[in-house]
């Protein structure tokens, strides 16, 4: 029987740990930090995610998803503020789909209570991984007291996050490629609290979002009625997080851009000057194993910026892939992890760079007309043609299409898009039949390349 | 009085070592391997490199340019060996000039006795850095006992190669952008040895080349009489070093190939098999600074695969470009590394870039009567408009334009040549005054968009 190291409890690490658990295996779990249940701690930055359909899809196999979509609140639409504070609405998916914004801290808890279940497995916090034996199979750890130890391994999972301390060991290994960019926008996390009766300031089915052209603010419902806000903002420059210095500029910057809110959050300069500026990074790289033994997932392998909302549920959807060649695989190692890493590399790549398109979408684009006149127009040919067209958006959200395929697809939806939009008449006859007949004919036309 | 720490005692660290003397800096220089002259050893991988007019600079202004001269062998052509062992030439230069085949390991011998001559220089050696310490200007080493250690410094140079510590070290600063890409192709070493009356068994004034299309090998000359080759090959697939298993395979492969050479290497299956194959990695990273603190030079800022020969020249530029931001602010250090780094660091993408390309340049396009031809028609019209022209391999390597500019050039002259070569006749009229005058209205074009 084979001994399963996983690095990270994290989402990711719990989640691979309760998959590997149910297939039998004796799963060792070690985290750099303390026991997130006892410290109270939530596990680093973003307070709350959006999980979608990859994600519970994973969950599902994990025999988890119930008891997370209980602490899941549905997000049907978003909802622009303009600068004079006005609403506008634009459905996520054709059919009432919805993203569903989590507490990352909650999620976490509940997979690792969950995965103490299993007594197969066994958590080790406070272990900082230093090194990796790949030659050896061994991890080798530095305990809170400064000792340092070496634990065996048959096979290794990397589910230590963006900032990977196996993936550091991978990068010596020769024919590793790995690439880590940094967007020049930084953000902020702020926080609009409840009201005094617990319920929301604002509706509570929308994700939020302040689109602002060359930067943005959003936020996400939590249960006890208060949003988490963020605030993705230039790092440097004129109008930036380093040229906001005091109060005054905070509050003035708040009152020219994103006037609607300030009376939502009384603590705003407050959590500003409290709270620190964040960074944002993608990463790529390839191969995602080392030989047979040693396999990224997660953040370890794929760090996106959190655009398209799907960081979290890429790393979920590594483990539905993993348990899936596994299970076609019958149970057999050989060849297990190059063969994840070969099928599924180039997946994580398209949702870096989807993630980092969607920046563009959000801060800009939703307060475009013609973006949503698009939207609209694709939407209602989904309607007519379901089986014809799915939105990039939604393919990426509510389907279980490759990441990679869905780019392609997009491409495509694009460059018809593109030419429906140059008919000068689009604003009248965008719901009209010829609007979709010309869709159809550009469909057939591109499938005719293909 | 500011204390220099270098990390690296290769080319790049010991020149910098000299050039920070110089200046009259207490410099230390920290190395992980043992002192290269007293082991014997040269030092790594490539043992012959090609320098040309950017490394002559920097030597020049070390004072040890004359010293390296004397080591040197000029190679004026390329001298390209066909499937029949047929030779053709090509000069390197317009006017006559020269790259210059030299040993890394006796170049850096001489750099570091001369940088020793200095009694404000000291080495030492066996020291691998296993962290720096940012925050406290520490560099953190592990000796050869095992015993760790910290030493100060004001400013740090980390000139420790395409590997670099202090580079990883770096990677988990916030927005340091890093980008490793490897070649699929590797390269192995062989061996053509001297005549027993110590000559050449080739011309020993030009850089051989086997230009097969999909892979190649080169040779450079030595002083000693023996060329240095190298064969640059698939790592995998059906014709790659993991498929040459056996000498048979190696024989009969060399015997279709590169027949003419096998006569010249008595020992080359014993090579082949007994010399490791290397990897080809590609750096890119921004920025090279950390604070005005810590700077990458050399290899550690930017590893270039090795088909432009420029991978030393940028290095040793490096320290020129430095000693002249150096004297542009009159020995004032404030901000001196992150000027650097914002002037500098596309010019190591540059040439990164600018290497790829010319592997396809020489192990596919040098066999190519056409590229032959537009090289010819290139350099007669540089010479007889010696300002309006410089051909791009010149740019790079006989001149000291910027890499990055070199790259602005080289695009336009690209498309203006990419024209001329649509005429059906060009090859009855390249050397003609109508086609000089076609390449004279064509720059013209060109500038007036510029």
């Amino acid at each position: 029987m084979k001994k399963i190291g996983i690095v990270g409890a994290g989402l990711v690490g719990s989640l691979q740990a309760i998959m590997m658990a149910k297939k039998g295996y004796e799963v060792q779990v070690f985290e750099r930090r303390p026991d997130l249940r006892k410290a109270g701690e939530i596990g680093g930055r973003s307070i709350n995610l959006a999980l979608s359909d990859r994600g519970f899809k994973a969950l599902s196999l994990a025999g988890v998803e119930q008891k997370i979509r209980e602490i899941a609140l549905p997000m049907y639409r978003r909802c622009m503020h303009d600068l004079e504070g006005n609403l506008s609405y634009q459905p996520y998916g054709v059919n009432n789909e919805a993203i569903y914004s989590v507490s990352r801290g909650r999620l976490n808890q509940i997979l690792m209570n969950e995965a103490e279940h299993y007594p197969n497995i066994s958590y080790h916090f406070n272990k900082t991984t230093t090194d990796v034996d790949l030659r050896n199979k061994e991890i080798l750890f530095k305990n809170e007291d400064g000792s340092r130890e070496r634990v065996a391994y048959d096979k290794l999972f990397a589910c230590d996050g963006a900032y990977s301390a196996v993936r550091s060991r991978m990068q010596k290994v020769p024919q590793f490629n790995y690439n880590q960019q940094y967007l020049t926008h930084g953000y902020k996390e702020l926080e609009i609290p409840a009201n005094p009766d617990g319920t929301h300031q604002m509706a509570n089915d929308c994700l939020h979002i302040w689109p602002r052209g060359e930067f943005m603010m959003i936020a996400l419902p939590n249960l006890d009625g208060s949003f988490t806000c963020t605030l993705f903002f230039p790092l440097e420059g004129e109008m930036s997080f380093a040229s906001l210095t005091t109060e005054e500029k905070v509050m003035a910057f708040f009152e020219r851009t994103f006037a609607d809110s300030i009376p939502l959050m009384p603590e705003l300069a407050k959590d500003f000057f409290d709270n620190p500026t964040g960074h944002l990074m993608t990463v790529k790289c390839s191969p995602w194993q080392v030989e047979d033994d040693v396999l990224l997932m997660g953040d370890a392998a794929h760090a996106v910026v959190p655009f398209y909302g799907q960081g979290m549920n890429a790393g979920f959807e590594d483990c539905t892939v993993f348990h899936e060649l596994y299970e076609e695989n019958k149970g057999e190692w050989t060849n297990l992890m190059v063969d994840f890493s070969d099928r599924h590399y180039k997946n994580g790549h398209a949702i870096a760079d989807l993630a980092l398109d969607n920046y563009i979408e959000m801060r800009d684009k939703t307060a475009d007309p013609d973006f949503l006149l698009r939207k609209k127009i694709e939407n209602k040919f989904t309607r007519l043609h379901p089986g014809k067209w799915l939105p990039l958006y939604s393919c990426v959200t509510f389907s279980h299409t490759p990441y990679n395929e869905a780019v392609t697809i997009g491409r495509k939806q694009k460059k018809i898009m593109d030419e429906v939009m140059t008919n000068p008449q689009i604003h009248d006859l965008w719901d009209e039949e010829v609007t979709m007949q010309e869709i159809l004919r550009l469909l057939e036309k591109e499938q005719s390349y293909a």
